[in-house]
């Protein structure tokens, strides 16, 4: 839930004059999404989701994300598309921030996936995939295994604030990333999302009806997509592995894209890596909450416990991966 | 900013096929409002806003505000207009709260109002008093002046943390309201608003197009709601009292309903009891954020500010009342 900076009546109204979609009829900051704002923008054309890059946001990455969402929708994903001002352009200036308008989807995230949801998600997944081979632009993953080390150090002497023994125990995980993290022509790389985690994927009428947020998409192992999926969905509340989830998302995945012999080999790893990615972050801002924070911190742990779950599975067939 | 009710897909469905608005297309939390939960309800007829009633709205007192927008929305008030689900009601029960869809009144509330702004705002109130006047329900103002003390009591010990010397100022001011205040005999009463902030008043392509946020509605004194509007529309961010906007907003209000002379002459201590009131409420919660809190709380000083001007004029000439 964010909505950060401030948009002026004047302001907004000559920020949309520059588009084809009519005049402002309302603009309501939505409580979705950390780390920009976001607002839903109601013009006499229809609904749209406005955003504004809020710091955390490179804008020398905005041409990649805008022109990622442009190339999926055209080769038939559902995913918002960039709305083209007159002058051609996809990205604006508003309230001193980068802006831009992307077309309104229609559906909402599920707060308890079911198995049908899993695969649906992993056929969506396989079909970006395939969708971002011929994508022209390139993106390195910000968040991949080399970062890990800095983003620890920077939490590594409070870590057993937050649990005992929790410090030592990254510590050693990371030293066995940092050893067998697999190279880069070791899997098939290609564009993946890198945060697929349930608040970005609609459903509407039971199907799904597209992705959003692809504000962390870059370059990267696409199986790491993967991993990141089994991660975020296919855990109950309790964080116990729903099998029958995992199975439903690998089977749907592979009808589309049938994972390598290498990507099923490193599956485990990749979900390691994942879980301690997201370990990291969530520790990382759980230890710097901004004094007056709108943002409640996520809790580190439950990355901690999947991490966990990893390492004791034998190998992929611990997802409900099918041979 | 507040959405505190996650709502399922399932509940949320069910709950809109009892109304005739065609099925779901999508459900956002919204940022704005801080009592209740307000979600951007997209349906195949249009845009809707669902509220859920949070635990500081009395379930009670829904059938009075309900009916009160009901009311205005047929003598041609612009505001949200409840929408009757096929059983007749316009308050129903979601995710274990009581919820209500109204229409989705277009516009966007003005962050810095010019005098123009003041003026359509002083006429829309003086619209809303007369057309209130028929309405059948009543509801006693649960933040009238009776209730500061007790409000007050819960902040006495530590509003010197807040500016020192608070404390003793408020008790004086405090002293001073109880002996003086109007009876209910002495000045028109009708239902007001009560809560006519900037947030709540609506603007499109620079005309007024309708109030919002009813849920402090009550029967109390015409002229509290004209100096509420005093305290919130027409001081500057230095927070010195711009005359100008003062006239118009008084100018306009009076074009429809004049002002009585007991009214004149009692507006500048309603203008203070109204800047004690917000001064005490924003008090309580700035004394009494609660740990994890998303609603960051208003600066109460602002109301103390305000309270010294009211104090200093001499009339209601100081507001820019004409004669």
């Amino acid at each position: 839930m964010a909505v950060y900076t401030e948009v002026s009546d004047e302001d907004l109204d000559a920020f949309v004059a520059g588009y084809d979609i009519g005049r402002v009829l309302s603009c309501k900051g939505i409580a979705e999404g950390v780390e920009n704002s976001n607002y839903l923008l109601h013009t006499e054309s229809g609904n749209f989701i406005l955003t504004l890059y809020e710091k955390r946001v490179d804008p020398n990455d905005l041409p990649f994300f805008l022109g990622l969402m442009d190339h999926l929708a055209a080769r038939g994903l559902g995913c918002p598309l960039p709305v083209h001002a007159r002058s051609g352009a996809t990205l604006g200036t508003l309230a001193g921030r980068p802006a831009a308008i992307v077309t309104f989807l229609e559906g909402q995230w599920v707060r308890r996936p079911t198995a049908r949801h899993c695969g649906l998600l992993g056929e969506a997944l396989a079909k970006m995939h395939l969708a971002g081979r011929d994508f022209g632009l390139r993106r390195p993953n910000a968040l991949s295994m080399p970062s890990w080390r800095p983003l620890w150090q920077r939490s590594a002497a409070r870590a057993d604030e937050v649990s005992a023994g929790l410090g030592a125990d990254i510590e050693a995980e990371l030293a066995l990333l940092e050893r067998d993290w697999p190279k880069k022509d070791d899997l098939p790389f290609g564009v993946i999302h890198a945060d697929l985690f349930p608040d970005n994927v609609f459903f509407l009428h039971d199907e799904l009806s597209g992705l959003i947020d692809f504000y962390f998409a870059c370059d990267d192992a696409l199986a790491y997509d993967v991993a990141v999926c089994l991660n975020s969905w296919c855990f109950e509340q309790d964080l116990s592995f729903n099998l029958t989830k995992g199975r439903a998302f690998l089977a749907a995945y592979q009808a589309v894209r049938p994972l390598e012999p290498a990507e099923v080999e490193a599956l485990p790893l990749l979900a390691r890596g994942s879980a301690l990615r997201f370990l990291l972050t969530r520790l990382y801002d759980w230890l710097n909450v901004p004094p007056g924070a709108l943002v409640k911190p996520k809790d580190p742990l439950e990355y901690h416990r999947k991490l966990r779950f990893h390492r004791a599975i034998a190998d992929a067939s611990g997802y409900g991966l099918e041979r």
